[in-house]
């Protein structure tokens, strides 16, 4: 019924909504893509690996023990499932972990918040720091605010993030968690807490990293939860208006940083022309520490791992398919500079990445350069039965494969629906059972049909031993 | 729009749906009464009350510093308000309060869950104790299990409660909590942890009283957070699976108890006759400490404070109307026993409680007793447009309030809809922005209603000074 429904939408609007006017035929689709497209709707292996990762590991955060684990879990994994050229590759990083965390306002009106120290905060020791809050209600305003007025305070500033299907409100409101940390250092502030960059309204903070500028100080900077941010606001507005008094705040936040290794593990369906670059696709292995990471990103290298997992089944591509599941992405893309540095020179067919939760995939982007247009119009041809709208042929992203992207590298943008990811992301919510199964088979099905596109014709398995 | 829509929801089945056979025809209702009601769902002031007491004084744990600055702030609150008789009426308490509480699972999948003692837990000390998980999928399970299956062991019990619109599932699936401590610690368990009892899928523990039976010996007693208990019975399932691995659990609940002071704070709306018995009214000011308590129960004080303050605005009423902020609800009704204890002997009009919430008020029930049929009937035509359905004639409810009930008190009871109540019942997300400001207008309005059918007629206050 889903996929007869999208048939009709596909012949009704082919393009955006905006431009109508004059939709161009998309290219028939051959039979063999839509018969693996339709198989994948009933994929179970990508819920598989997600409910074992999350389940046997659990979170892995970047640089320790546990994201170390998770790199054995996963070799043992992708060699059990049959991929070749299982392998772990090393880099080194400088980790960040956290340790009591708690903050509670001293005066006018006492009481606990809910916090969680971004990643590379400043460490305020085990007794923490007490100091009057000064509040601003967006990054901006804490810019062009006096030294005066933020010196030896503790910083809190707050912001309006809203829900939007392509998360773009992600970029415009996260000023405060990117930016915030440094500019209140520079100013001479104590700390800094903000509001949890994220759309929801439970008691728990998002996480996420923040890096402070060079030269500029470290200080302690966390997250207070939406709700907690909110009552803090109203207490910055009572207090002012009952004759000025003071709010005071007495924070903790312990962490600390050191050595540590981490890598990323890259295993391949390989292809019938080995001379061919390969496409690659993956996610992320590690997550932040306060949940399982299931959305962020067990869901992304389960969805990918999966989709290649039925190409290989069904033959060998043409082109060698790479799945990289990246390590320490969260803390700084390492992952994704390291397989740069190691790759980058190399020529890939076209690279793309699962990061951005477990929603059903909405629209597809690429950017596969001159001369492959009707590659990327059979891509938009084969994912419309899927619900899935052709977006622009000139834009693609991601987050580890950003700089590869960014240097010329041919790449597809699978975008997800991200309306309620950002109630998750970067939380102690991000747990298995936030995830769809339907949704995710969607996205098994669309990633299967890309590979199926990008990958070239599939042949069978020379058959040994046996007769038919 | 949705006054009219429920005026045709009347015509049509003024009676349950089940009984539908011979609706009886309601009374007609004054306009007095219509013309309050609808003045009552333009309320601000119950917002303005619980926005107040969960910024202002946030949570209020029983016997705490911070349930003390409640009965304070209740006491200027309701003074200020214009109320009469405004009063603490305190009593002894044992208190129980919270220290730092952890838990981990050190084999064979190694993690952090979320998790929080329930009230009147064992402390475990600092230092927390280890131990097998041995896992049950009900409370009845732990009842029929022998006692060698849980000796020296931490206790696991799980359950199924769903949604229900009148909470009925709180009392069915409360098991774990309120008797699985005790079965567990006699037959030797050295702690128990469970499923929280709630509908919602966050990383915030229920939490909620236990008391151990006469005789039994206290040992900690937590709630893992719903997303944890499923994820505690996927890691018991997979290590049964491979090789039958003991699960091992690091439990760490710290907490005390200690002589303390809690009270009820009273105010009344005189009434014309001060010889007929009062009309009460009331809430619980004490909260869990996880949250701000403004669904439980800031929100019923609220709804009940704002209606009794429109009849004193409209003049004065027949009866007086008597409202009650108990103290020490959660921890074991403290607060109505204490009221029952000093007032248990004088009659009463009628006596209701809102303690469930700010969801909408969906029935009304009532147990007026004999040769009051007219009255009861009057209050389901009065609260009818509100789109509230006739109920029972024999049966009303209420926590603090239920030994009054018992002991035959005549009562009534406003049931709200508790569909989302388990999701944030005695968690950290149990927070102001929960709450929806035309739903708690619609309680205020019903609240409003029935003040004005059960305290009797109300009269213009004779003007002073100056003439019309």
């Amino acid at each position: 019924m889903m996929r007869s429904l999208f048939a009709a939408f596909l012949l009704a609007a082919p393009a955006p909504v905006l431009a109508q006017s004059a939709p161009a035929p998309l290219p028939q689709v051959p039979v063999v893509i839509r018969t693996l497209q339709a198989a994948a709707l009933e994929d179970h292996l990508a819920w598989k690996i997600t409910e074992d990762l999350t389940t046997e590991v659990g979170p892995r955060l970047a640089g320790t023990a546990a994201e170390a684990r998770a790199r054995d879990w996963a070799v043992a994994r992708l060699r059990s499932l049959g991929f070749s050229n299982v392998r772990i590759e090393s880099f080194p990083i400088t980790s960040w972990t956290r340790g009591a965390e708690s903050v509670e306002i001293v005066g006018p009106y006492p009481q606990r918040f809910v916090i969680a120290a971004l990643g590379n905060s400043a460490s305020t020791g085990p007794e923490g720091i007490t100091g009057e809050v000064v509040g601003f209600d967006s990054e901006q305003e804490l810019e062009t605010a006096p030294e005066e007025a933020v010196r030896g305070k503790i910083v809190f500033v707050s912001h309006a993030m809203s829900r939007t299907q392509d998360g773009s409100g992600y970029g415009f409101f996260g000023g405060p968690r990117r930016q915030g940390p440094s500019v209140a250092s520079r100013k001479g502030a104590l700390a800094i807490v903000i509001r949890s960059i994220g759309t929801d309204y439970h008691r728990n903070p998002h996480a996420g990293v923040q890096k402070f500028a060079d030269g500029v100080k470290p200080i302690p900077a966390g997250a207070l939860s939406i709700p907690d941010a909110e009552q803090l606001q109203r207490i910055l507005v009572r207090a002012a208006a009952n004759g000025g008094k003071p709010v005071t705040m007495h924070l903790t936040l312990v962490s600390q940083t050191q050595p540590a290794q981490s890598g990323n593990v890259i295993a391949e369906v390989p292809g019938r022309d080995p001379s061919l670059p390969p496409v690659l696709v993956g996610g992320h292995l590690d997550s932040w520490d306060l949940g399982t990471g299931a959305i962020d990103d067990a869901a992304g290298l389960a969805i990918t791992t999966a989709a290649a997992h039925r190409i290989k089944s069904a033959g060998r591509p043409l082109r060698t398919i790479r799945i990289v599941w990246f390590g320490s992405e969260e803390i700084g893309l390492f992952g994704g500079l390291d397989y740069q540095k190691k790759y980058g020179g190399q020529p890939h067919h076209a690279i793309a990445e699962s990061d951005f939760g477990a929603g059903r995939i909405w629209k597809v982007d690429s950017k596969l350069g001159k001369g492959r247009e009707s590659e990327a119009r059979m891509l938009q041809s084969a994912l419309a039965p899927l619900g899935i709208v052709p977006g622009s042929l000139e834009a693609a992203d991601g987050s580890d494969i950003g700089p590869l992207i960014a240097a010329g590298v041919p790449a597809v943008g699978l975008s997800q629906d991200g309306t309620h990811y950002f109630d998750l992301h970067h939380t102690p919510d991000d747990t298995l059972d936030k995830i769809d199964k339907e949704d995710l088979r969607q996205n098994v099905a669309a990633w299967t049909t890309m590979l199926a596109v990008l990958a070239g014709p599939i042949e069978p398995e020379p058959k040994r031993g046996k007769q038919r």
